[in-house]
């Protein structure tokens, strides 16, 4: 499974999540993605007390929250989004997040994150 | 919520699922979307012996199957894709569908599909 895209035809990928790398970003946060195209997905298991330091990106981004819950401060607001809940992230909005439980939230971006790929997410690697 | 982008600002959106309208395509498959600027994820319910029949779209599609099994047919070959596993479906690849159990497959397009949205999707309403 390659992550880049490649300048061959493009073929359909199969992947199970059991098979992705999980990169340990710090002690609290860990992560699996999956990478197409215009799409990456991925999964990011934020454990109760896990923080995601205010930042934003070009990329709009949808956080499908599939066990836990996170709290997101956002466009002036405070949101908790939990198991079965979406929060739409558009382009350039900053938003930041806490794990008030051990959580796993997919995530999904377009484009592809290239700082993840290029691991150059320094905000995410000096977290607690 | 509006699944149409609007001319204003473009606000982030918290929903949760069980908010989302259900739409029944037919007897074995209802689906559930969630639209942003690029990015549409889409909850498909595909029972046993539900069938997805060969169709193709400019978008790009990732498909993560959340519970039970789908068999594709793509690119010449048959995958199945179960539970914890994603199938990433480049541009205008021809694919089809079954249930081979009661299946929760979370599907993630990029761009939204238009034909989803507005109801034009007749492939998928004729099905058994």
């Amino acid at each position: 499974m390659s992550s880049t895209p490649s300048t061959g035809k493009i073929e359909p990928k199969y992947i199970a999540w059991k098979d992705v790398e999980r990169e340990k970003l710090n002690p609290l946060i860990e992560r699996e993605m999956i990478t197409g195209q215009e799409i990456m997905v991925a999964r990011v298991f934020i454990k109760k007390g896990g923080h995601v330091p205010l930042h934003h990106h070009h990329n709009e981004q949808f956080t499908y929250i599939l066990e836990g819950a996170l709290k997101f401060a956002i466009d002036g607001k405070e949101i908790v989004v939990r198991a079965g809940e979406v929060l739409s992230i558009p382009s350039n909005v900053p938003h930041e997040a806490w794990g008030l439980e051990d959580t796993l939230d997919l995530d999904v971006f377009t484009p592809p994150r290239a700082d993840w790929l290029a691991k150059t997410d320094d905000y995410l690697r000096h977290g607690r």
